[in-house]
């Protein structure tokens, strides 16, 4: 059994596939991928990853915790912020490589790192050949929270708070 | 400019986040994650790849195209099943590393290549402490075709075709 007691041993495919044991397959650099929605809304509000030990703790407390791979180490959600992630539920995918977790957030309600709702504000134009420079719209401006007052801005500005964190 | 012509010189993290120009960052191996919701209900239906000439096919024809890990070639969604996705939006996050499809359903209406509407059909129980064999919970058991038809039983057994495909 691995550190976390999450990983049960190798499963055939039908087994990950039909079968009802969690057996979450890692990365080869430990990680796994996550897909984080507002269970209110539906929308995407963030994409991240976790390590087993941060799978293990949001599965323990119910409250999301992922892996910074910016900052190299384990990250509850709204640590800094206060803005946390409380999971309603938890999904994996056919093979087993892929979390989805619905959240219900607290705080400012605001899940992306530059003080918005989510971090998937801007839309990509579809529909016509791609060139070099695609211009991007914005779909939601609106900051429910000033990162330099909550992050500081020595923080922000020497890139070391990324993605959601 | 790089081959698929969607890549856009380096940019500054401000440009990237609070900039207009598509600036997608592929990983070393040279793939963007992709989260896919239907437009319709909101649900998450697969979880998947890109390269940049999926990325560049997607944009232009607006059908969905994934590169395949499993297979090592890009995948037109759909090509075998029939069940295609038209991309109804397309979003990037923050520092522009993951991609977000909403899409609309053709054919069998089923994204999963189990059969299933979407790849996470099954939930993970939360807010107890995890052990090894975790019991999952089928929250989707409809099969809206049969893999072996479609896919044929040779390849769904010797796991040619994976997660969605």
């Amino acid at each position: 059994m691995s550190k976390a007691g999450i990983t049960p041993p190798s499963k055939s495919q039908a087994d990950i596939e039909e079968g009802t044991v969690f057996a979450p397959k890692f990365a080869g650099d430990g990680l796994i991928p996550v897909v984080v929605t507002s269970a209110e809304t539906g929308e995407v509000l963030m994409f991240a990853y976790m390590n087993e030990e941060a799978l293990a703790r949001t599965i323990e407390t119910g409250e999301a915790h992922y892996w910074s791979r910016s900052r190299g180490g384990l990250w509850r959600k709204g640590e800094v912020s206060g803005n946390t992630q409380r999971v309603v539920e938890m999904r994996t995918d056919c093979d087993q490589d892929a979390i989805w977790l619905k959240v219900e957030m607290t705080g400012a309600e605001a899940s992306c790192h530059t003080g918005r709702r989510t971090c998937f504000y801007r839309a990509v134009p579809v529909g016509s050949a791609p060139g070099a420079g695609l211009a991007l719209r914005f779909v939601e401006t609106e900051r429910r929270f000033d990162p330099d007052e909550v992050y500081g801005h020595a923080g922000a500005a020497k890139g070391t708070l990324k993605s959601s964190e």
